[in-house]
């Protein structure tokens, strides 16, 4: 899978891309990047990417000429059919667009500087909105290295076994249980004795009942879309229950 | 403000925070980056800082005295009060909760490997539990860099008067606006009247109703806890009416 990333500052990649997994995900030939400088497509002399907002205000906009050609010329060598743009304005990310995006074979993502990008941009390219969540970045680099991580991690191979990415949070729509490892006791707390049992089915038993736990009580605006057994809405209705005493 | 950052990769953080707004602020004093490698505070000869789960399962934990050492060691040379762990079973990252770490003086933030992290860390540091949102990260240092950016940038002082934090989403929690920049037309496509207009009051107007439309049409679940005036109250409602017609 290739990612095109369309920014104003591709040195702020330098670590990111270059590290742990996504640096071997690269050197396995899995996942490439491209960065691209949207200034190299500034149309004026003096290379102008940005602009004062139509209509008055603070901040810059980014300008609508060196993006369209920046994304032109990746599309004329490529076979590029998404183009994401990083906005709080947008869609947040979630697991289920980072599957979906993993699909895909190259990918843009244009790094909005959260000032703002001129409305015709998202007209003229098709650019989806995608925002990381509700609060505001000073640009979209940090977002971009979000999607290209989430999305890599499902391309498959990227992941060892060791790194299996099935029992995460979210893959059913629960948050995760808690893990432990050695030492079994550190400053007097034990690790749950089921753990230690060797009996397989209870410490799945444990796991589940602490997923859905944990997603109860931290985040319970999951739970209308988790998939959830008989078990689970039966454990479900005691925790509700023991609240309520 | 000072940041703490625990991570196992800190050569990742080479090239977001020395770029744009956050090297401005390092550079003026405004913000200050402390990175801790948790694999210094490993205790064996090995320096292992991650072991297999107990009760099995795919993935490595994090190891707890690692963690806890290095913690221990952050808070015996500063005022530190609240450390963050980085994990997809935190609590998202909003911008409320942005505005409210940016009052801390100091700041540790735990870049979590995202097969987990030894349960026993949150219950001995009281770290909280801090997500992005709801996708799997790699690691927990892109998320680091997010909410350091979000943070620092609400700094007073780090964002210049060019770049006001006013009028960003979210601060009345409704969606921005779009935004245009020159040239008045590009490619057929017009800069909306209003906005070359000059008149202040009908462009305020314009505005504030494209905000309250995109949050009706992409986030209407952020109308339940927006800022809204009768006039945005009213504005829905026709909106309203306009999609059952």
């Amino acid at each position: 899978m290739k990612f095109h990333i369309l920014t104003l500052f591709p040195a702020m990649f330098d670590g990111p891309l270059t590290e742990s997994i996504l640096r071997r995900a690269v050197e396995s030939g899995l996942v490439e990047f491209s960065l691209h400088n949207i200034r190299d497509h500034a149309v004026d002399r003096h290379h102008t990417t940005d602009d004062a907002p139509y209509g008055g205000g603070a901040g810059m906009v980014m300008k609508v000429e060196p993006l369209v050609a920046c994304i032109e010329a990746v599309r004329e060598k490529s076979s590029v059919v998404r183009v994401i743009l990083t906005t709080p304005r947008g869609k947040p990310l979630d697991q289920q667009l980072a599957r979906e995006l993993a699909r895909e074979e190259e990918l843009v993502i244009i790094c909005g500087r959260y000032e703002g990008v001129d409305e015709r941009v998202r007209e003229l390219t098709g650019a989806e909105e995608v925002s990381l969540g509700d609060f505001v970045l000073t640009g979209g680099e940090i977002a971009a290295m979000a999607i290209v991580d989430a999305v890599s991690r499902l391309v498959p191979g990227v992941l060892g076994s060791e790194e299996s990415a099935e029992a995460d949070s979210f893959s059913d729509g629960l948050l995760e249980y808690p893990q432990y490892t050695r030492p079994a006791e550190f400053r007097g707390l034990q690790v749950p004795e089921v753990l230690l049992s060797g009996n397989h089915l209870e410490i799945a038993r444990w796991r589940r009942r602490r997923a859905v736990e944990k997603t109860f009580r931290e985040r319970p605006d999951l739970l209308a879309t988790a998939h959830l057994s008989a078990e689970d809405r039966k454990y479900l209705e005691e925790l509700a229950e023991a609240i309520q005493r």
